[in-house]
């Protein structure tokens, strides 16, 4: 089974980028080293589908380490790097997957990768695992199970599962705590922030901000936001949520009230139309609009597109639309991930963190797989989450404190002081 | 059955300050004016033993109009106000406490509010819980069950549930999301900081502070030290805590490395002897000692007074301890809860969502008595939880967006984009 | 000439005080050091007049020590600390101040101290001055110059010396870099807070508060608000100053709409009738009001007293007005300077600073006053504020680069790269 | 006189990024609608050498408009961007600039520009003005003036004034409050971390980073690293900034201590030789360095080259140099200015003021030539610091308040309360 990648010429730009985040994945590192002894991905082969930029690359390459046969592909079209595909199909991993592909071809590419047959699956966002459940039994005969790596991924697992319609067991990575207070908080934080800054070439401080959502990943765009010198609107469905931003001294509202008010749109919310037309028609001239979301839907592009009178680029990676009042709005990225479409995505001391966790849960099932629920989705053990966690302080050359015997009794003690 | 308070002639300065906490405490009102009409707690005894101030008065004189037959004592001797207690006790409230009671004073306080035989006990700390297990068997025969505050008294409830040691269900007010998320956040980073500087009368900017423990309570108190241009320390036991303090910018390391560095200490962990003598030895010339956990034991304030040569009172509240070395070290308010016992606890409007989810709890209790399996330590419902949330909101004057039945859909499903 | 204070028996409590800042006053300790050899006042009558606690007793006893002849009193009737009056008058300095005097009494005092015929005044806001030009010619004959160490003092002095009407050399302490970049913003953005805070007992996170002026207490007050999680409106005269607030994240908008916005307004502008009539018409029904500018004009008191149908005391040291629309507002501490009529003042490490400045700045007086120009004001010498600043730095421990001579010369050069 | 430029094909990319600068420039809109009426350069020659980036050529546009016969080139070979410099050339300007010119090409550049004889020079970092004196006298003969953009140049002026070897009248826009307040903190705090962000895609956030120099360029840099969640370490020179940075939070030390702690260097002193051989071989493998100040001579990128073993390419426009040590550290940007030669300069609203500032000086320089004493370094006249600061207001749609009558009297008076 070959390789389908755009320009195999593109593999020393690849090459050099994933040398450069390597350097800066010292858990991953850790993990290598074990995981070439032990060989836990001995004789299995693993599909994967996450954003293909160096990092996952870097992954890629250490499950290749521990023993698997890699099958790699994007999780987003636009997300994909071309060089980094050409780097990672010269290193003995099959890749199917280019940059901007359609539709039609983004779904072959996930196809031709499960082509494979599977004995694990590391899915972000959730279309290998529908794939394997409504379009291609056939592929997911061998599947032990797999790993999940985002909030959308993990709600629509949790769907399945509701109904019964989930066939193997799927670890939730994106639940593990050292994911989603890390990645989901930091790592969006700072990346939706890069992609935005290096695409608009605007100011942010002084300006109005609205990020939809207040989860931990809109959690994280707000305070860099606020970082940087903005003021910030938080719109939320969640009530907690939204008393949370309140504290945090941020404005609250619902998005109609806020559509006026806002200068740049972030949504990031996981869910579908958060801005629609009647927000669009309120916006002010030149308000710019953009979505870390998993999926292109949050801002409703669709509609927009339909909306509008016209639209014409305005700068590299910027659409803008001009509207039936006569202002124009600014949508960066064709509305979908601005951290990944416009610019590299997480740093890499973040995707270290997460991959680790991928990787220790990818051997969790690889060597659990018998005493795993079918059908289950199942929360990462703690007992993983406290090893990144201390693999990460070691990296960074920290120690902390040990309770003593005394201490410890005394916290599981009801007698009191 | 009469109460015991120090002076009664202080009324008036205490029901000033009821009422002006009653002002800002709207989501009480709110409750107020349902619980006057309902009379949910009609016919039952409840016994109240929470820091005994302002606030607290509000939340007992609420569970009065909704029908309640209360008894009411603080939870720490140096926390009770007495003008308080006396404005309290002339609003037909049974009160046994005051100020700076001995250890056996306050000890018979708290019996002596348990003589009621109280239907509901409203906790703070376990002390109440741990009498009627442990001492007072007698005085427990009525009780239906009741709440507890704190993550100390949480802790020692779930201890005595695992050793099937607790009698009657407790509901876990701390770990409500409207709880912990803003009193020990927000409350306590505020709080706290108020409590030192009104003590102290130092700059807090360009020190370097060390909080011990990066929970709830220890990320607000570090927020808030940020906030005030401090730079922070913070010492951890748990991993994972300890890599979010490093991503929210603040040194990590152990109390015997930090103990050198810091200018002020404060305790926040629920855990005893967090700094003891070889942590005191090594302090510069002039350092801070205080407390923000619920006992205490966290600075080993027993230990200190053995270890130091001699001891002094620097200025109101703060005492200075001559160390064998020649240095001098500072503790604030006996290494008492620096909020309550050098401050007024919690700003009022924090209460007010606190004390909400405490009367609504409560009420669940006196509604829920006999579904309610005996011996459980009980999450608080969700949906108290989100009615708070929305309260809360509603008294802002803010709304919020909902989920359209699209949206709804949209989440709840395992189809995607 | 003997003192006259309130009650000498307080004088053990006011040494304590004293005592407590001393220990948090190297640079004053350091000073000491040097005028007690060096005896630069010897001989010279010195008048002072700064708020009356323990960090001016501190500097009082600092001039003394350097063989000053000392009369003290304060500068404002409510911020004066009988205990500090009384432990100063028993070290041998003459004391002419008590807490809460009457405006008759208040001038008396300062009438009284300038009775030495000081050679030297220590001015703070400027009444001293004004005395000894409008009304005690006769005192003023030994006068060699002075120091003043407020925004408002040096205004009125740059306004008496444009019309030719200042008798002797003034030297703006104010003025100096190590005084209004660290008073004025850490100290009065602390200070200010800790009074808020002790007095109200409210949350700062999650409301809005209305900061007028943008000057260097301005900003500090704003940089603590946002730091406590208000968020923060800005009102200002000065365009500069007003757009600087629009990049520092805050709302920037006229006092008239601003008025219905605030939960708490706070002004700091140096400027008399920043909050009138119309606004308190506008605000909310509990709103807060205090200022933190030398005289107690910014907030209209004796305007809000007419016009509001009655006032009462809500909690110590808070007046609530009831106003024609039914709504009360709140007034803390009488609109004098919240920060030390409802607390301590400035932290002592920042006073530190400041009465260093005050005691190098009399010394140059002392030491210059024939060079002097009269009726000049003066800034202080840029070699007092570099000194000054390496005091800090060694105090602190810190050490930091030095230019080398290639350094030196590449800076000095045209000659570019 | 033709222009010289790379590839006038890239114009049409060249204009779209014009256009979307201009859209976010409204100051220069507002001010071209007067220009194109009153032609306030009307037969003058302007040159103008500034980084020849999107908003440099909207200001050069402006003067254009305003009558002026314009000659254009950058000022740092790495900065030019071919697309602008050919879309220029399309609308009449004459440029002459490259890319990665040699410094022999960008000398000629300098000179080329300059054989317009022009009336007026805008000048950035003083190359302009040390051609037209050292080397070029015959190209100065029709010289009115001119005004000079950053801090370096403005050394270098002053310098020169000092030794009595300015010609002409030079007005300091750097020394504008409009623009070192804004372009200095605001534009160089965002626009080095929108460049270092997107070369490297590393995590800002639990990093230390070390900036050397606390002017406005280093505070702005150093409050965007907080904000991005760093600790921050400061090196100074001059002990009150260095004090200033202690009490905003940050460490202090020499750069021989800050070598081993940083994990990434930004220079920004307006000095050589900040960081040499001796900092760089304490550094820990993979240090981060770059720089943020005019010339390439903060990080000695020389010495480095020399000390270094090899160097090879690391990730786009990241170099790697290997220490005789063994341990690698990372120069970006070949040491040139890291928010011009990584990114896109600073944001368009930024330079909006920066440019007003330039555009109105230049008028000045135009309208007042014969008034203006020949070699004065002028500062800008502070009314036109308040009209662009109201103008920035206005192009926000914000108002604030103005003092009444009453309120000036109050501030002019020296009568006190």
């Amino acid at each position: 089974m070959n390789s389908i990648v755009r320009d195999m010429d593109l593999k020393d730009e690849g090459l050099q980028k994933i040398e450069w985040v390597r350097r800066h994945m010292p858990l991953l590192d850790a993990l290598e080293a074990r995981f070439v002894k032990e060989q836990p991905f001995a004789g299995l082969r693993v599909a994967l589908s996450i954003h293909l930029e160096a990092k996952t690359a870097r992954l890629a390459l250490l499950l290749k380490a521990g023993g698997a046969d890699m099958h790699v592909t994007g999780s987003n079209p636009l997300s994909t790097q071309d060089a980094i595909a050409a780097a990672l199909a010269s290193q003995g991993v099959r890749v199917c997957a280019y940059h901007a592909a359609t539709p039609e071809e983004y779904h072959a590419h996930l196809t031709q990768t499960l082509s494979c047959k599977p004995h694990i699956v590391v899915d972000d966002g959730g279309d290998l695992v529908h794939i394997l459940h409504e379009e291609r039994h056939d592929l997911a005969e061998c599947v032990l199970g797999g790993c999940e790596e985002t909030t959308t991924g993990v709600l629509r697992l949790r769907a399945r599962a509701r109904e019964s319609k989930l066939n193997f067991p799927m670890v939730c990575v994106n639940d593990a705590m050292m994911k989603y207070l890390f990645d989901n908080r930091y790592g969006t934080g700072q990346s939706v922030w890069d992609g935005i800054m290096r695409t608009t070439n605007l100011i942010v401080a002084g300006t109005t901000v609205v990020v939809a959502g207040y989860g931990w990943c809109g959690k994280g765009v707000a305070m860099r936001a606020k970082g940087l010198g903005a003021q910030v609107i938080v719109t939320e469905v969640d009530p907690v949520r939204a008393v949370e931003a309140v504290m945090d001294g941020f404005d609250v509202m619902p998005m109609d009230d806020a559509a006026e008010l806002g200068d740049l749109f972030i949504t990031v919310t996981g869910c579908n139309d958060v801005i629609v037309e009647r927000h669009f028609e309120k916006m002010k001239e030149g308000a710019l609009l953009c979505n870390a979301g998993h999926f292109d839907v949050e801002v409703a592009v669709e509609k927009l597109k339909r909306f509008a009178d016209s639209h014409a680029p305005a700068r590299a990676n910027i659409e803008g639309y001009r509207l039936p009042n006569g202002r124009t709005v600014y949508l960066i990225a064709q509305g979908r991930l601005v951290n990944l479409a416009a610019g590299d995505g997480h740093p890499a001391e973040i995707m270290d963190i997460s991959f680790a966790l991928q990787a220790l849960c990818a051997e969790y099932v690889a060597r659990h797989a018998q005493s795993l629920p079918r059908g289950e989705v199942r929360e990462v053990p703690r007992e993983i989450d406290a090893q990144v966690a201390r693999m990460k302080l070691e990296s960074l050359g920290l120690s902390i404190d040990a309770l003593t015997e005394k201490q410890a009794q005394y916290l599981a003690s009801w007698a009191g002081e």
